[in-house]
């Protein structure tokens, strides 16, 4: 999908497109059409963001509330979003096992129960085995700081979300992956089961602050 | 439902059951969350209220998007929220012959042009007769004041729908209907088809302006 043919869209269309960039918050999407027309992606995806950033803390903790828990009742109840359960599952999620499940679903009621919101992360960019890692080392994090992490995961989903609808490379033309040269992260994690996609890996530049790579030497 | 069980819900009880007191904006009611306990429907409606009128005009223009049209595509389609189809059912917009229909099409199509967002009204507080004629109207006010009116809308059926998820009488102990007091709104009514229900027409203090009731004599 080209931008001439985003920028005509009325609202109702748009809405239904990117409705969802913004798991079940079509106000955001439904507020941004006001600032059409749109240059590209990165223009497009900067006024979902700064909607988001504009927003109090308690709207930023909705849009948090908003999202369901990974591999949680919502999976099993085939109840998520059409992109959520595709995300899901390509981390891996739809096939743990009961013992695996049973971890996440006490991590996720610790952290619920920790901060007022469920554990946001972006599903393509990790795997089954890095998500129950992710989710306790983040527990430990002050609620301030977790509450930036998680709105910077929204936006990594909403960057990828959007990326998918417009039928372009996540990484985009601002952040070319260059040929041969070295990718950290992959580096960093070594081969993993449901290894990142390619062209993803890019996205980590929306990532302001390292602590939510993986970085204690686990793998 | 008491405010006791209100305000002991957890934030995915409190959207599934509050999620749609603004239509199709969960955010809302998972904002409002934040704000807890409650101590009673007014106190709870005024965050939501907050809420709304905190947001930037996109935001607010945002949430009339999320709105359908009245007997529109949505409903034809059986698409709408289960609180909108049954508002929209009670107004006799479910019932209304082709050439209605294709009126009231019209119209919203005109309003979703000149606003940039759909006509909403708080069906359950109108008719099938009474909505193409106020919509009529309100199609040639200026739009900063039709803002104000969609928006005080939004309220008047944020209202109806959390009186009816607490089972309190819409009308409030803060709001009491005096036997035998004169009800300007009916009176200036006169008879209708479909009348408004009992117990609603207290909702109409909820009403700032007067520009948005009925005034030109058209009864």
């Amino acid at each position: 999908m080209d931008m001439e043919k985003v920028n005509s869209m009325d609202f109702g269309e748009f809405v239904d497109v990117f409705g969802n960039v913004v798991e079940r918050c079509p106000l955001i999407a439904a507020a941004v059409w006001s600032q059409r027309p749109f240059s590209d992606l990165e223009d497009l995806e900067k006024h979902f963001f700064a909607f988001i950033d504009a927003l109090p803390q308690s709207g930023q903790e909705g849009i948090l509330r908003c999202h369901p828990d990974l591999a949680g009742r919502e999976l099993q109840r085939g109840t998520l979003t059409a992109e959520s359960q595709r995300e899901q599952s390509g981390a891996g999620l739809t096939s743990l096992s009961a013992d695996e499940r049973l971890r996440l679903a006490e991590l996720n009621a610790q952290y619920r129960a920790r901060f007022g919101f469920p554990f946001v992360l972006a599903a393509r960019l990790s795997d089954r085995a890095a998500v129950p890692r992710e989710l306790a080392r983040r527990l430990h994090c002050p609620p301030a700081q977790e509450l930036r992490t998680a709105l910077a995961e929204v936006k990594k989903i909403g960057h990828l979300r959007l990326a998918d609808l417009l039928g372009v490379d996540p990484a985009g033309p601002q952040r070319p992956r260059e040929p041969g040269a070295p990718d950290a992260r992959r580096d960093a994690r070594g081969p993993q089961p449901g290894a990142v996609r390619p062209g993803l890996e890019a996205v980590a530049s929306l990532e302001r602050r390292p602590h939510t790579r993986v970085k204690e030497g686990e793998n």
